[in-house]
């Protein structure tokens, strides 16, 4: 099914005369390009680990490679303002490599400013730091590397679960600070088993969230716009729910497992996080701007909210003043999740893949387009 | 089998003359009884939970039904010392339940001052923190609520491991330390999935931890007196390892779930440390004493040892100078993973269970033994 559609699809590429980036690539095999790489710096953690391919000193172990083609290649974190690193190379970039971990906003300005532009590739997964009707409009092409940092997220989502439920963080923090108190931890420690959990989107994470989960005995719910299908769903023992505002009441834990769009943004409100049962844990490493942050901050204020934890932030890095780092009963951390060192062997080989394939005017795997001869991959439309 | 055993062992006790404890009791049915049990306080925090019955306050919720049997019941915290509450009441005491959080330490010393003695319970599973060869010399029963908290741990050694091979607690200090730097976290995070993670072994809290990996595609392995049967070694998906020191150094992760006996205390020295993987985690949620607490906290600082995760210290409380509390990379909290608030309530029907069997001289489920008929259980010997 995938391989017809990429078929199709090339077929229809290579007849359309509108497919802009596309066929601009085609005509320039050979061309020497300027690829720019946007990631958090790793500073005196850079030469700790040969496998830190994801900071800025690592530049995804593919600078030999590039540079042995002819190409040049700019590594930056400096992704802020008018005057930034970033900014001063856009005007001649052809390809932008960025990271959620550390995002270059690609706005409609900045796109305009990029008049070489052609490839947008996102190390790792989610896309919404990119203005991605405004790269549509340009001509531009807008990918990720699906499936790469999947597990890594799908994991993480489950730590966070346990941390929250099992009350592990005041332990820690009496364990630091020479204390020994079993009450202040155990009168809000719960086990998972035999509590219902509902994840909002049951895509790649959610179904790897539910499998890990499995195992725990407990009540396995999922909302999205498709349905698995009746095996798999069987498989991974989670019943489908066709309203999330139906789930949501019935959850102990929910997990947001959705990209960020339009529709997605602000999703959970105030009115919306009423509905979900009192004492209730939230785990979002989806996208922050999914929150409300201050109906967040109000609920685990209020206790009706019993601990929400997460990555990521509405804006990254979250300020130093962001309420969730001083809210009561959360698991946040910055944007780390997709970007283990295992993560980031991956998702390096997949830029590498996509890159070789640019320079040979190839296509892409179908599920790694965001952006593709002007049309937005479904999850974003 | 098990039904087979416990029928056969009660026609022993009925037949033998030297099953003190068992025959005192039967002789004293209906008799009043002084019981005690020794817990840690609530505080502030006892009456925030309605099930929170595992505090001194709690009680195990059982005070009305002893007291309606005519019984006196007696709960304290101070178990230290000879002027401790718990050495006031001694001499007269019947039944002394304690808990593993907030150990009773019952030394040859007490028992011989415990002239009315006839029952030991531990609330939790765990019962090295009475002198079981004194207490079967002395005639008595000791019995735990085996099976009332497996559960609760074996999550609980997930989300340990969870915590250290992803290193999230670096991260939840930048978030609430006003701090955002991805590499400080990243360059040493990895997946679980692809790791060798290997039980030293493997009982309740062992098979369980085992099955809840098994959709994380590590590499699972078990260390233990037993093979498990060929089908459940499948199910579990585990490969069995004959010799400990053989196991460790393919491990990149390592979980003790064994009692505290004579043959394991000081087990993790500094010679068995040496033959782990360099960078290796360890979780011992199942008694401190298992390890030598220098060798842990060297290992720890020279980075042989990655992370190192668990809730149990050789003496606890843990004084507030236990080195265990400022070493790097730990993950250590109060003795609190069998006492979530699902644990309480099922160790607090166990214990209620075991004493109603007690008053009528009835059989105690036989795993639940630790010390009968001045027996030591196999796991003990």
């Amino acid at each position: 099914m995938a391989m017809k559609c990429a078929a199709s699809s090339a077929v229809r590429s290579l007849l359309s005369s509108s497919s802009s980036a596309f066929s601009r690539n085609l005509h320039a095999q050979g061309e020497k390009k300027k690829i720019v790489g946007v990631f958090y710096r790793g500073n005196e953690y850079a030469k700790s680990n040969p496998n830190f391919v994801g900071c800025v000193e690592g530049a995804l172990g593919i600078r030999e490679w590039l540079e042995s083609l002819g190409h040049q290649y700019i590594v930056t974190d400096d992704k802020e303002g008018p005057n930034s690193e970033l900014d001063k190379h856009l005007p001649d970039t052809h390809v932008l490599i960025s990271t959620p971990f550390h995002p270059a906003y690609v706005t409609a300005e900045r796109i305009k400013k990029a008049k070489n532009l052609e490839l947008l590739l996102t190390a790792g997964i989610g896309s919404d730091h990119i203005d991605l009707k405004a790269a549509a409009a340009a001509g531009l092409t807008v990918a990720e590397i699906t499936g790469s940092n999947v597990v890594s997220v799908a994991e993480d989502e489950l730590l966070r679960i346990l941390v929250l439920v099992r009350n592990f963080l005041p332990g820690y923090h009496q364990a630091i600070n020479g204390e020994w108190n079993v009450a202040g931890i155990a009168h809000r420690a719960y086990d998972l088993e035999g509590k219902t959990i509902g994840t909002v989107g049951a895509g790649r994470i959610g179904k790897l969230l539910l499998q890990r989960l499995k195992p725990f005995n407990c009540n396995l719910l999922y909302y999205d716009r498709l349905r698995m299908n009746p095996d798999l769903e069987k498989e991974i023992g989670a019943k489908f729910e066709e309203e999330l505002d139906a789930m949501l009441p019935k959850c102990d834990v929910i997990v947001i497992n959705m990209p960020l769009t339009e529709q997605t943004r602000g999703l959970f409100d105030k009115n919306r996080i009423a509905k979900c049962k009192k004492g209730v844990v939230i785990v979002n490493n989806a996208r922050g701007a999914i929150m409300d942050t201050q109906a967040i901050v109000d609920a685990c204020n209020s206790g009706h909210v019993a601990g929400y934890g997460g990555d990521v932030w509405p804006v990254q890095p979250a300020p130093k003043d962001h309420p969730w780092r001083y809210m009561p009963n959360h698991a946040m951390t910055p944007h780390i999740s997709g970007t283990t060192i295992d993560a980031q062997l991956r998702y390096a080989a997949g830029v590498k893949d996509m890159l070789d394939r640019h320079f040979r005017g190839k296509e892409f795997p179908e599920q790694n387009y965001i952006v593709k001869e002007g049309q937005l991959a479904s999850q974003y439309r």
